[in-house]
């Protein structure tokens, strides 16, 4: 499966935060930590779990650029 | 200045592809490449070229994951 | 793989209408036409063409309601 | 009322689970479901409840295109 | 109708940029100018242009909050 | 620090309402309330209480037109 988005990290998840409606996930990729929040139904379908290796998938148009 | 965005991610600009309405902008971020696309009219305000140093930003809702 | 995105619609590319950095593409799905706007350089690496069978993927974070 | 955004795709709402911050909103678009996180201050403003006749909206830019 | 966008602006427009795929729109909202980038096509189905009076709608999730 | 996000827009912090992981934050902009929904881990990091000088930031391609 090919996905369009141009932004896919490789990463291992470090934490998961589940609340009612949103989940938080903390995504080891390199030396950063990339958080993402998604649904706590996708977090619950998906099994997400401290250690699982996963990709963070960002769509290009939703990436901003800082400058000093 | 902080920001809410979770994701910032230092790098360096590696591509700048200019449009008329939008830019992509190709940021060497570690070992990944990191894919902007923003209006043309930020990319000129900030004089944004090859080598630049600068931030990706990533709101965390905007943030995916996929596993195998 | 398994993608958190909530929304993975199964269809297939009715036109695809490129620009410099960001593609068009029309992908129709059951009775609906849902549009997607991505960067061109994605359109070009996955070789996206009329009478591709495809997903369109949309986060929920994403999706608005209307009502009347 | 127009709107720009691309995507208006009519459905009846099947489910919706509040949180404190953000609602979730199941909607049954022809033979699909559409998955919605929007703020509980929308839901609740809106009065949405299951059977209700409503649209999803979605902006072109947030459709991302996946393919086998 | 109603939306759930929580952020709905009224205001008129000042500029509009038409590119290839995608157009943008400047919208003078009280002392502030808001920029929208949203498709050709649905720049031109509403038939944008300098003069008209506009709400720029944005979904309270894509909003993000700066302090000094 | 330059951002490319268009739209940063100087108000007043509202209100805060805190939830598990996502939290809601109203801003006074000029005359008009703006509604941005951050992580909860941005809203204690930033320490962002009423009264809080801030910037709502929003980039081009999240901003919709609507027109009647």
């Amino acid at each position: 499966m090919q996905m369009s988005a141009r932004n896919q990290l490789p990463g291992r998840i470090k934490k998961v935060k589940v609340g009612n409606v949103m989940t938080e996930v903390i995504v080891q990729v390199g030396r950063q930590e990339l958080v993402a929040a998604i649904t706590s139904g996708s977090a619950k379908r998906m099994k997400l779990k401290i250690g699982d290796q996963v990709f963070a998938i960002i769509k290009a148009t939703e990436v901003m650029i800082a400058k000093e």
